[in-house]
């Protein structure tokens, strides 16, 4: 299909919109990304981000558009999860079939290689410029040092939303009448802390795996960067009897990491300083819709769906949105509406899929993980997935390493769940659990299903 | 207790607004009312509202002040509906007990006169000034005339967000972290018609009755006024085969109204010309929490809990949350921060509760109407408490004329539900619906409830 010439705004210079500019630019159309925030390859970057885990949607986004293999030389590959429980070693737990890894990559390691990438390919940054208002019928974008100061002016053809969760573009839209909104705050917190390397420059931990400390209430991760060191993070409620509002002193804060975390307490960088000069963050989920104004104006990424960071696929499932309107873009040319329109139909129920995935994700770490039955069934279909691993795919294999649409990860997750909810049903099932009658029972719920 | 004088700014000269105002000048603290909009009072009053229904809560407030007697001046009681079915004369159904009684009154008569009240109490009223900007920690509210131009600062010791489900003090609240809030339109827009009075004065319709036209995914409702007119709406969805989209041209409105309700369609003033003129307009649910911000800033009604409109509650829920808030500074005096976390507490569950009634009810009118079994439901459930009034009372008149808490009534009312589905699952529920059996059975299951 041809595609004429547009000027395009891009509103955000994150990962979700430098990867859009360097998509669009293929185009040969003229992209014009705004950021309020300086140029991040000029300032000392401060992460207050989880370290991103790179899946198949986000490698597959990379890919079409030939920077994979760039991308992969600032990033780790992690193949299992490492499990630090106290008293005991830490154990492994292969993430997938063999050669299947999510990777850690530093969120600002990423995003310097990808302004980088968009620059060389000629879309044009324009920094420390603040949007204020958008006039959505016109693809006029206003911006200013100040929201009351004076603005100046810019007329597009194309403007997209790419700033995120607090997007401005969609604050804009969301004044409109018949503009559903959602914004909900998860009771925990995190911050972030380091592990530094070790003085020959290796890592202090397994470099190849995703740790993890899970303590029910809270946990503690920790992905590997490329100088040795590991970002960690901390999720933990805010308030209540464990909790950030608890730790209140410097001795509060090494009490509590000897209690909880004694393997790696010693191995934190500035614990006491970093942990109360750091901010603590809250998580939200957003939803909304629509995500279009007819062939004006879109959002893309978490300014159209923030998600829980629990399954790891904030960017992934930015990435992949860029991918599918790009093939929308291939195939409806210049027909914008019908681009915007197939765009928000295709995605939506998507994004709705893995921001509960997410937030399913998250209540199961924060309080299933004490729950035997919990654990039972976890060990009942890990089993008879090894065995059939034709028949059952896990949710977390069909969220990370495949394509598949995230609503139907949900649809079999929820189909699956159901199977099980019989199967833990069974009389003795705490005897039985590893017996050929168990094994029999999910294979006849499978056979009946006309799933 | 005692209370200390404080400077307070109520924002928003609507129903609610004026009302607390009314409250809080009791104790003698000093209170202006901002508005954006010009004085109702000397203006013609444009009604984009659906009539009101005053009800149980709503009269039980305006009496804790003395305004009651004064307010059944202006309204009209209604003791029943009137059905209108294409083809056969109305019907009635009462709508409660002898006496019990829901109000109509215009919402433009009911605010002037409110306001009036207030101001004859002492409210001072700043009306066509635009309040921008609310600084929460400071009790501080900006107005001017544009949202860029130059803003007035003013210090209060006390703000209360009164300015409805766009409230631009909820709005300053939102932008904090961890401050949940959604908005969901519903596909269903209503217009608002007049049906004028006879030459002689009197009303077209019977004038004691909420008179209803209902066709399943559409309806139109009549309340009436102390004129002889009455204020009608129409419910109907935006798109779809029967639409307000798809009525485009003047026959098409001759040719609907002719269709689906032709006892009515040539007493509506103007019709062809009405339905053009008049806005058609959207309906959210709109929800957030927290509701307040320490010891300062309150929201109350609307911009704390927009709901649909099908339950008549809007205003009642607005009114009783000022009951509440009343109670709680005769219980605590000058502590507002535990009055305010108090009003939020208690008031949450039961805002939400009647959303979620306001929003079924929705539900059941426009797509359960036309299934028998649904009406044979009802059916079961009339008959029964109509024998058993002590046993059976209908969730309508529990949230219409008790002031038990709205959350009760929705938790009475799934009781009520689960005991029904049991009771339409019995073998040939068709033929033994007036059966003893019948009747035991939820006798029975009303016995062995611990309830």
């Amino acid at each position: 299909m041809t595609q004429t010439k547009k000027n395009v705004a891009i509103i955000g210079s994150g990962l979700v919109g430098s990867l859009l500019a360097i998509y669009l630019k293929k185009y040969g159309h003229t992209i014009t990304v705004f950021d309020r925030r300086p140029d991040i390859r000029q300032v000392e970057f401060s992460g207050r981000s989880i370290n991103l885990a790179m899946s198949n949607r986000g490698w597959k986004a990379l890919r079409e558009v030939g920077i994979d293999t760039e991308i992969r030389k600032i990033g780790i590959p992690l193949d299992k999860r490492a499990i630090h429980v106290i008293g005991k070693p830490e154990y492994f737990q292969k993430y997938g079939k063999d050669g299947e890894a999510i990777w850690s990559i530093s969120r600002g390691v990423l995003n310097k290689k990808m302004i980088d990438l968009a620059e060389q390919a000629g879309v044009e940054f324009r920094f420390e410029e603040k949007v204020w208002d958008v006039d959505l019928p016109n693809a006029q974008v206003f911006t200013g040092e100040t929201e009351k100061g004076a603005w100046t002016a810019y007329d597009f053809d194309l403007v997209f939303g790419c700033d995120g969760a607090f997007s401005r573009v969609r604050h804009k839209m969301q004044r409109r009448s018949r503009f559903d909104y959602s914004q909900d705050f998860i009771d925990v917190g995190y911050k972030e802390l380091t592990i530094p390397p070790n003085a020959d420059g290796s890592h202090k931990l397994d470099k190849n795996s995703f740790h993890i400390w899970p303590r029910g209430q809270f946990m503690f991760i920790a992905m590997p960067n490329l100088d040795g060191s590991f970002t960690c993070t901390l999720f933990m409620p805010f308030e209540g009897a464990v909790s950030f509002e608890s730790i209140r002193t410097k001795e509060d804060a090494v009490q509590f990491f000897s209690t909880y975390f004694p393997n790696v307490r010693k191995d934190i960088e500035n614990l006491t300083h970093d942990f109360f000069k750091n901010p603590t963050s809250a998580m939200v989920t957003m939803k909304c819709f629509p995500w279009t104004y007819w062939d004006k104006v879109a959002l893309v990424g978490d300014s159209a769906h923030a998600i829980v960071p629990f399954y790891g696929q904030g960017m992934n499932a930015g990435f992949e949105d860029i991918y599918v309107l790009n093939e929308l873009i291939r195939t409806h040319g210049d027909d914008w509406e019908t681009i915007f329109r197939n765009y928000q139909e295709m995605r939506k129920p998507n994004a709705d899929a893995i921001a509960e995935l997410s937030y399913r994700n998250f209540m199961e770490m924060s309080s299933k993980t004490a729950d035997p039955l919990f654990l039972l069934q976890k060990k009942i279909e890990k089993r008879f997935a090894e065995k059939h691993p034709e028949k059952w795919i896990p949710a977390y294999s069909r969220v990370t390493f495949s394509d598949r649409p995230y609503a139907e990860a949900l649809a079999e997750g929820d189909f699956q769940e159901k199977i099980m909810k019989d199967v833990m049903a069974m009389p003795n099932i705490e005897t039985i659990w590893d017996s050929q009658k168990v094994e029999d029972k999910i294979l006849e719920a499978l056979k009946d299903s006309v799933h």
